[in-house]
């Protein structure tokens, strides 16, 4: 059985002493300070580690279930939901106007890794709903956010996404779900749609799906969609729910993971819906939202990490097996606890540079998207849109890789179902495919982000970079971070350049390349992270801080990911230069 | 649904245009023609499409089930099994004097992989009791051969190996199964062992289990322990089926994957067993099956990344998703397939160039293997007993990677049961695990195996691998491999030489590079393959062989895997570089 404590001292070390987010001259940050957080942490904490993390492996054992068209989720589901409602954890950072607790995005983030650390399946239920609620807020009508916003928002009402159809995922262009005009200005929607999480369930009196369909007149591709509001019962002039609207769920996948979340196959046959946003602009407006969506699977990937590698330093310090080589340290005991052995260490470290890493990005991430919104700051949202690519990417690439580590040190034990590693490992997985493949992130970075406003991102980054190691010039304590940090910035300016001189001849030598340099971008950015905290932990030791303990550790675990993570950029670097060639020679009958 | 195809025309290229075995000076190997082989293993091939492979979802959906007492496995093993009994697949390489065929292991192996592919879960029934079989002929009696080997080689009764108890399996010296000796020389044993693959099943009218336990006056730790014969039925006088020893069957294992094979928690309660081997000395006996059976670990990783990238080329061949950006390929087409993207393709050729090369590998290791028995060469011995952790480690971290990209090229349908990739995901991730974890097989190659024989068999490979490069001095096509490949032996070599600059102050600056050291030399092992094969290919190119396209295909992944792998080995070397202190900094109450 696996367990969850809410890493809140690390969360307030990132938020205040590395960021100093209550300084930031973001609208609503100042309210942000250290008590503040801290009681909000806390408290999602314990909603955690007392109703969620429990529920975690219940709903991956009885998984959903479809009976006579009706979706029953695992036991106990509901009740927790009610009490992440009650609590207001839904409704977080949404419009003050519409119920919400007008919080920063950023505050969201950071109890949302503790939710799906405890429970990724139960938190996507309102995950989309967050979602949904965005794509209604910025695009939809007074009456469209007077009618959705406030039930959503508590949760009574929960939201989905509906893009892929069978034949195409990534490729929308090619989707044959018809939306038929009908004289009250309504549409008709007719289509299947697949792989909709959180499509059907008992948890909400109804459920608002955003689904995107061809209107007549739009033409071929992707030009020729609209989003439309479609709910499950529709909704009477008072508010209330009313009749079913012409919507039935097809089937339950059975998946690999993320069992207590419904992912369905809903069958449109007539069913009603309303345009949100402009006509044969859909696609434009599912984009507004996928900054926050994607950075929220980024999310994912180290969180679900984060509880294995909770779980997985508690068993290394509890299972005796073998002696340390350098003496027996539990002389006392039949054997050393397996924490002793350095490549457990090894594995130990790998997850825990990593997650830590990982944390800092995200929240800088998040806080990019504060400013992007409440400050209308070109410049940060032009950041934040070449980076979500890389957190949504490295980060479930990578927090994968953390999980199945952490599975690892369990050794056999960890293979069986009873242990709960499996299934962080099973459910970690879905994170580097949807919301965008994370070849379709590396896509993006390298055939979108990169090159976006002549490049202007991108060299801001750098000089971020830059100047995060000048800031440290003359503290020899800093020197083995700011040395590794700029050596690895290098590396991926040098991967940039040799896109822009290759890549116009022949697009192949730099898409060849688009996974490896998404790693490297990555491996810059948690550098970039780690010589932050470092920076803050020097700091906070200098000025006499009590937890000197906590404080070391943060240092050693950033010098970990300096020495031990950051070389694998020569070898993104390598294979980028290597071209096109070699991944393209073969005829496709060759394979 | 997957499907799987033998790679036969690979396999006959790497026996015989690589290795030319049938040259090979070991008894045996004469009669290993193109010819034989051939057949053979398109025989293999006929079986394990028809029969094993549709079986393998089917397996892992129903799982193995204990009811009463008694173990049923999924529908069809019981008459798959028969096949392969009936086919002679389970006695290839056994002693004719038995009723085997006696014909090399390398044969065993290559049909092995098959078999493994199609369907790992079922194959593992007749594995361990290879395994037994090993053991028995090894250290039996000749009683003991005659009594169990004849039903044993034929698979009537199949075999385990029982070493791990709930509070030990790496450390071996913690186990408490009791073996009491009693006054007509059997013994009466008593404990508890878990985790035992195949440890009950209704395939075989006997199961014989080889069992570690501790006999009165061996002492502590590992020198007290020995290794008993505990069959599920005792043994009439003339061979037939008693009554039922004193073994129950506890619980079946929900594990992660292999569903199809039951891994038992068996309770001895006073069974009767008898001594194989000398008393006290059970260890030992263990230890020289292991090369043999952690080649056949070594040979799962690789194998089901085989049937995954199979099917993960079909796909990406078929599935029309997106445009190539360098125009249509697929212009009467709604959009272009898969694999005309540069990322995909990636993912395939890491796959492919990953498969091939395991695949040389492990034909080669399996030759060493017939060398160092068949030959009595205790060159190929102490060569084998190197590589054996870098092929069991290497091959199933890589081939878990692999299978996982493989199904990552399925997009959202790759995490959806149904279409069969997650299955393969999952039964990659035990080979990692058993037969030591892949951490133990790091600690063995620096512990042990480096410095065995004063570090002889590492510059006996070191020579093979310079005396390979030299082999094509003068040949420009080869250059790009034995250049790649010199490179990688250099810094496999400063790896070495920091273990030994290092290791002796502090023995953990060795093993904190323990993991780094394996995958390196992982690479060194399958550059030296790609090498081979390159020269092969070439040579057979020369001399006017007729499938000039597989030739061509073969030289260009090899360069794929010199250009994009090869490159690791520099990173490797630097984590190995970074020492121990970076890994050992922390507390344990610092995690």
């Amino acid at each position: 059985m696996t367990g969850y404590t809410a890493p809140v001292k690390d969360m307030q070390f990132i938020l205040h002493d590395v960021f100093g987010i209550s300084g930031f001259d973001i609208p609503g940050y100042a309210d942000l300070d250290r008590a503040f957080t801290g009681a909000v942490l806390e408290e999602a904490g314990k909603v955690a580690s007392a109703i969620l993390a429990p529920l975690n492996p219940i709903g991956d054992r009885q998984g959903c279930v479809l009976e006579n068209g009706t979706v029953r989720t695992p036991d106990g589901f509901k009740a927790a939901f009610e009490t992440m409602k009650q609590g207001g954890w839904t409704a977080l950072d949404c419009d003050p106007d519409y119920g919400g607790q007008g919080l920063p995005y950023l505050i969201n983030c950071a109890v949302g890794e503790i939710f799906v650390s405890a429970n990724m399946a139960l938190n996507m239920y309102q995950g989309l709903t967050h979602g949904a609620v965005s794509a209604i807020h910025t695009h939809g009508t007074e009456a469209q956010k007077a009618q959705y916003l406030p039930k959503m928002i508590a949760c009574d009402w929960t939201g989905t996404m509906n893009l892929t159809e069978p034949h195409c995922g990534t490729d929308l262009g090619l989707l044959r779900t018809k939306a038929e005009p009908q004289e009250e200005g309504s549409y008709l929607i007719t289509g299947q749609k697949i792989f909709i999480s959180a499509g059907d369930h008992d948890l909400a009196e109804n459920i608002i799906h955003l689904v995107l369909a061809r209107a007549p007149g739009g033409g071929e591709g992707t030009k020729g969609i609209s989003l439309f509001i479609v709910p499950k019962f529709l909704v009477n002039d008072d508010g209330s729910v009313g009749a079913r609207n012409g919507i039935s769920t097809g089937k339950i996948e059975e998946k690999m993971g993320i069992h207590g979340n419904a992912t369905c196959v809903l069958n449109y046959d007539g069913a009603k819906g309303w345009l949100l946003g402009d006509l044969h602009k859909g696609m434009r407006a599912m984009f507004t939202m996928m900054n926050e969506a994607r950075l929220g699977v980024g999310l994912q990937g180290y969180a679900v990490a984060a509880a294995a590698y909770q779980n997985a330093a508690a068993y290394a310090k509890d299972r005796l097996q073998g002696r340390a080589m350098t003496g027996a340290e539990n002389p006392q005991g039949a054997a050393d606890p397996l924490i002793v052995h350095p490549d457990i260490r090894r594995m130990l470290m790998d997850q825990k540079s990593f997650v830590e890493g990982a944390r800092a990005l995200t929240f800088w991430g998040a806080s990019l998207i504060d400013r992007a919104h409440r400050n209308s700051d070109a410049e940060a949202d032009g950041l934040i849109g070449l980076l979500t690519p890389v957190i949504k990417g490295f980060q479930t690439d990578k927090g994968f890789e953390s999980t199945v580590g952490a599975q690892q040190v369990f050794g056999g034990h960890g293979y069986i179902e009873e242990q709960g590693m499996s299934q962080f490992v099973r459910d970690a997985r879905i994170a580097m495919i949807y919301e965008g493949a994370n070849g379709v992130q590396a896509l993006d970075l390298v055939g979108r982000k990169l090159a976006a406003d002549g490049g202007n991102h991108v060299m801001a980054f750098f000089d971020l970079v830059k100047a995060e190691c000048r800031a440290h010039d003359g503290d020899e304590r800093m020197k083995p971070f700011a040395d590794a940090l700029t050596t690895a910035s290098k590396q991926l300016q040098a991967a940039a350049m040799y896109f822009m001189q290759n890549g116009v001849k022949n697009p192949n030598a730099a898409l060849a390349g688009s996974t490896d340099f998404l790693h490297l971008a990555g491996h810059v950015c948690l550098g970039l992270m780690w010589t932050k905290m470092a920076g803050a932990a020097f700091a906070a030791l200098d000025a006499g801080a009590a937890d000197q303990e906590y404080l070391d550790a943060k240092i050693a675990t950033g010098r970990y990911y300096m020495a031990r993570q950051l070389p694998a950029c020569a070898t993104h670097l390598a294979r980028i230069e290597s071209g096109a060639d070699p991944v393209m020679a073969l005829t496709a009958e060759a394979f």
